[in-house]
Formats: structure tokens, sequence, C-alpha cells
């Protein structure tokens, strides 16, 4: 769990958000929104972030797939209302990327996860090294880079 | 299904909205939105306009529980965006009222619903009928009212 | 609402069935199971049956489309357990076919709930009239046929 | 993400077991289960064994709340079907629990996953140490205990 402390839980380390609306079937009997519709949540800023870089370098959001999910659940979310998911690109590796993301209320940090995406060939649905130049165009999201 | 023509699905008709941001898990194999998610949707429609109205005549929101529902799906709705949810009041009964709803982008309408809610009292989770001036309060809101 | 008072309520009714777990995210906070998450029971029941009948008269699933439901709520579901769905052909209609649910656990009825499928063209998404043929295999799974 | 892959990925390493169907809208674009579903499969285990344990160690289920989750998709898992999630608990610390799942079909093993429960106040919504005589009790349930 260490490498999830390395996850900002600062709006400004955000650079791309993707509203999501709150509904009442998010909210489970504790009263508060449940964690599967966090979850929810989370791939709505996810998907938004990779088609927003994907288009960008031209890869088809059917080229990657999720490998791994980490969540860190900081504070409770209540209905209603509507929470924003920032994103950021964490790590380019040999085959697969790493992104980060935040969920926010104005300067307040609920949740922090992480994502490993792999790249992936959907005739095979295997996963496979992307050309040199993906992974060059790509790094060029990096934070700080 | 007579009933149903008879849910407005031009936008005109509608008072009141609640936005909802479309997810991607709410996408299903033929590439649309799933009707349970479009239930969702109506949901976030239904408690927000509810929760209006309720409020202004001193209703508590689990005061009533919801007895029926009917959905027609007019259009396929697609990730990602957001629909608008328009709320009227069509009908206050002995013991329930009637709510309709329309689904809409802009000026199109892609799904109506109507709902029946019956007053609820939480302690013996049966129905019961609302106290005359409560009747009165909420007809107030009622189409034409 | 008067056609749902003919949606059979008792178990005996019912010839094909299909078992639904209870998760702990379809409860909300009236710690109950919320209307979305029966939306969804519905649907599997929903598609259990449609396959079992189209397979058998060579119809595939994606050639017909959901155009309404209707959903009348009987009793609370309350989690944990399983309900069983039970699904009858009510009706063959010129470009639609009619279709009827019961959730049960043992033989108390908690929901009830009709669905209109509209035959449909995958390419053009559009409706369809069926081949006179696949109508009339149809009409053998009718209550009653 | 090195803690993962003490996961157990065999059968034979669980104990307690909590099936779930798999529902039409469980499924994405993709054409397979999506995560978030997966997310509420997990939940549906992780509840199933944590008032298995915490009925025999008298801790009311609101006594813990979700602090973490990681989780590892290693095959695709499709629609309709079963599936079986298995729950062990990995270790008992200080204010926490953490406790490990394996989503099966068969001897198949799909999905991997850890959560960490943190003791919980529902009365100041706060987190709180247990009293040691339940750190015993539940260190009985350990693997290997």
């Amino acid at each position: 769990m260490a490498a999830n402390t390395t996850i900002p839980r600062d709006r400004g380390a955000y650079s791309f958000w993707t509203p999501v609306s709150i509904r009442y079937s998010d909210q489970d009997p504790m009263e508060h929104v449940n964690n599967v519709a966090i979850t929810a949540f989370l791939e709505s800023g996810r998907i938004g972030f990779a088609n927003h870089i994907f288009q960008d370098v031209d890869l088809h959001p059917k080229g990657v797939v999720l490998a791994s999910v980490t969540v860190d659940f900081l504070r409770e979310i209540s209905f209603p209302g509507t929470v924003e998911v920032g994103g950021i690109l964490a790590a380019v590796g040999e085959r697969s990327i790493t992104t980060q993301y935040g969920i926010f209320q104005g300067d307040t940090c609920y949740v922090v996860s992480q994502s490993v995406m792999v790249f992936f060939n959907p005739q095979t649905r295997r996963s496979a090294a992307p050309p040199p130049e993906l992974k060059a165009a790509l790094e060029r999201f990096l934070i700080g880079g």
C-alpha cells in the first residue's frame, strides 16, 4: 500500500478534470456513497482522462485494458452533489501505463486512486508492447514531463 | 400502456430539472446506456423533484415510498455526456401522488416515465393517508395548478 | 396501470426461472433493496427468459430492443439472500413481444413487471417486423399456447 | 503493488465462500464484466465474510469502515454465470484488519483483492482502536491461526 502515499491529495497536482453527479442509488445503508459507486466515479475519470490523452497520441480506447486498481477512501462522500475527478499520468512502462486520480469537492480530497492499464490487442485479447513512438508520445503527458 | 401517452415529450412541459452525468459503466454490450442506468437517472430526477416539493410542504423524504414505475424508451442514449431529467406533479390521490419525468438532451426527449409514490409511515413500514392540509399543499404543484 | 393487474402474482403461473443473488450495494439508505437494483434483477430475468425462447426460434439476442417497462413494487426486498425471477410470454404482436415477470422468494411475490420488446435491426438501429415464421414459432411459447 | 503478489490465487487457500450471480447489466461495451461490477462482487464477498467473523466475535457490522481496496484483474469475466468469492483474514492491526479475496469459477482465479477495514465509531463517525479482547478473538481467524 506504500505506493498510494505518493498519489497527490492536493487539487493543484491535477490538470484534467471530469465532473460526476452523485445519484441517490449511489448510497448504501450507511447513508453515504457506497464504494462501488466510487469505483464508477473513478472509471468516469479514467475514461475521460485516457480519451483525452489517447486521442492526442492516436491510440484506440480499446487498445488498453485495466490490470489493477487501488483506492484509498479518505472521507465519506454524501448525496446530493457533484464530485470532480482529477487525473494525471504517473508512469509509462514497457507494457503498461500508470495513472492516478483524486476525487474532490472544492479543495477537499475524498478519495485517491491509482490504475495500471496494460496495452492490449483487441483481436487476440492479450497484452502487447506498444510501438516506441507511442511510448514516447505518451511520455510527454507525464507529470513534470 | 395507454397512460404513458399522456407523459409530455416536449421540454416546455417540465419546470424542475436535475442534471445527471453519464458514466462509462452505464453502457452495456449494445454500446448504449443500459436501461438499469436509465432507472438510476430517473430516480435522481425523482428524488430531486420530490425533495423540492416536499421541503416546501414539510413532508419528510422517507414519508413516501415508490409503488410503481413505467418507463418508455424512445431513443438510445450514448456515453459520454449529460442528460437532464425534467419532473412534474401529475396527480395527487387519496394515498398517493403521481409524478412524470422526461429525460432530455437539448430539446430531444429520450425517455418518458411515470412514478406512483404512496404515503408511508416509516415506523410501521405501511402506507398511510396524508393529512388533508398536506394534500392541499401538494395540489398547488399540479400542472396548471 | 390497469394492465399490471393482469401480471400473475402466483408462483405457479411462471415456468422459466432465473436466480439472482442480492448484493450489499443493492441497498439504499432505506435499508432495503433499491428500485434500480430491482430493475437489474428484472433484466437478468428478461435476458435469461429471452435467450431461452430466442435460442429455440433462432432469433439473435440483439434482434430485439427494450421499448417499455412497468414495475409494481409489492413488498420490500432485504439483503442478504437470493431472489428468483419468473418469466412468461404474454403476447406476440406485429412488431413486438410482451413478457411478464414476477420476483419471488419461496411463494411470496415481491415485484411484478411487464416488458415490451420491439423487433430491431442492429444494422439500421430501427424497429422491424419479424418474418411470419418467427412470429408463429414465438406464439408456441404463449401462456396456454 | 508488491503486496498483492501475496494474495492467494489457489482455491484451496480460501475457507469462506460467497456465490454471486452475474447480471446482464454488469457488462460493458467490451462485452465482459465491467470493473465496477467486480467491485460489487468483492463487496458481497467482504460483507459475507465480515458478517461471518463479526457475528462470532460480537462486533457490529457498522463497527468497521472500508479504508482501502486493491484489485488485480487477472482474466476477463463473462456473462452469464455465477462466480464464487473466497475470503480470508490476512492481518489484525492496532486499528484495522486486512482481508483478502479471490474471485473464482471452479479452480480458475479471475480476480484477487485486498481490503483494509478500520474500526469505526458510528456515533462519532471516526476511527477507534478495538478492545484487546476483540483483537484477540479476531486473531483466531487468521490464516494458520
